[in-house]
């Protein structure tokens, strides 16, 4: 992950590996649909000291969603099936009234990622927004233009739960600016020989890292990861989902 | 995950929100069988500013395995397809020379944990190591005297792929010193209503967190994360193995 510019096998020194950093970003106010997320953040960003090339800012879906107005009402577990069953490309397990979908993004996850807690009243849920990618594409676009910076790469984080483990932990369904994904294949290992293992998610480990200061009770809706080193480029949240034909767990 | 001391539903001031910061440990040599990982280790977190309470250590299971000795000569194909099946309880999935099993410990991953990179030389392989919740806490045992601190975190982190998505992310298959998950059940949300979702795997964050120190190809074996609000407890990484009779995906 961390670029080594001293040759193959060269073992890494201080001078190549940096530490990361990861800042809260404080003081947004409760969102609103209709609310400029962007300039909110901008603000927030500035009192953190600014935004510099490198940076990642990571942003909770619930925010984006809610700025989005990606909001409905389900007075009643039918009501909430039923906008699962919409949000929801096909039903891959349910028990009980627990189900398991895949969206129509194609992430696959609970409740299709609906969401009842901080929302605005008991009756209210959250949707997943209809294109994260794009989302993430518009921060970056305005932070970039008031930063002066091309491209900030953004990643908007959701708590999803996992094939196999307990518990959830964040991950990226939207980005932009970045490439979800280094690929390893043809980096040599220290022993110079190239590595086997192929692609690392270090989109899905930003948001992770992001998530240990955005905590869910707290209100922290976004974090900036400082240090880190990622590959800028026009990368998507799409890459990062499996595609059908090497999906072992349909 | 961060500590709310201003009661339910407040929001969150600078005051208690940290900053988390993610430091490599270098300077570790390449690792034998019998090497006192514990003491290297702890040379090397004297050099990053010695370890202080709340500190997190991240070690990369590569490492505690070569100290373990948990290497194997795998010539063929067939020598490591026995290999995979020895350290299997079941085989998941196959396709092909990839194989999903479940290994000893319950984990679900490829080939068994089996690693070819970044191995002495091309024909041996690296094995799990046995426990690794006990290679953590013997860790955190050795690390606690050396430092003064009671039973300090430790993960031992691997990287694995993941159902439905592409590349791999980092998680916590060795822990001490800390609870894995953080229970937000009975926590209110910062509209003052109680959090529906059930468990953040905090470990598995933590490990994704360190990954981005640690890159494959970079021979930075370990990493300080601080700041970072952990509760300190005696859980270990079986906790983050989804019980038979939860999981939708045998």
């Amino acid at each position: 992950m961390v670029e080594n510019t001293e040759g193959a096998g060269a073992a890494p020194d201080s001078s190549t590996v940096r530490e990361v950093r990861i800042s809260p970003l404080l003081g947004l106010p409760a969102l609103q649909p209709g609310d400029d997320l962007a300039g909110l953040l901008a603000k927030s960003i500035e009192r953190a000291g600014g935004l510099s090339v490198g940076d990642v800012l990571v942003v909770a879906q619930k925010v984006v969603s809610k700025a989005e107005g990606r909001l409905a009402r389900a007075t009643s577990q039918a009501d909430l099936e039923a906008l699962i069953r919409a949000e929801a490309r096909r039903v891959r397990r349910r028990r009980d009234d627990l189900f398991i979908v895949e969206t129509h993004h194609g992430f696959v996850c609970a409740t299709a990622g609906i969401d009842h807690s901080n929302t605005p009243d008991a009756e209210t849920v959250i949707l997943l927004p209809v294109n994260p990618d794009a989302s993430a594409a518009g921060l970056s676009a305005h932070l970039g233009t008031h930063f002066g910076i091309e491209a900030p790469p953004v990643i908007i984080a959701d708590s999803f739960g996992r094939a196999w483990r307990t518990g959830t932990v964040d991950i990226a369904i939207g980005v932009a600016g970045m490439e979800p994904l280094i690929d390893l294949r043809g980096t040599l290992d220290w022993a110079g020989r190239e590595l086997e293992s192929t692609q690392v998610a270090v989109a899905d480990e930003l948001a992770a890292a992001a998530h240990l200061v955005m905590g869910k009770a707290d209100g922290v809706p976004a974090a900036l990861v400082r240090g880190a080193a990622v590959e800028h480029g026009d990368g998507s949240a799409t890459e990062l989902v499996m595609p059908p034909e090497r999906d072992l767990f349909p």
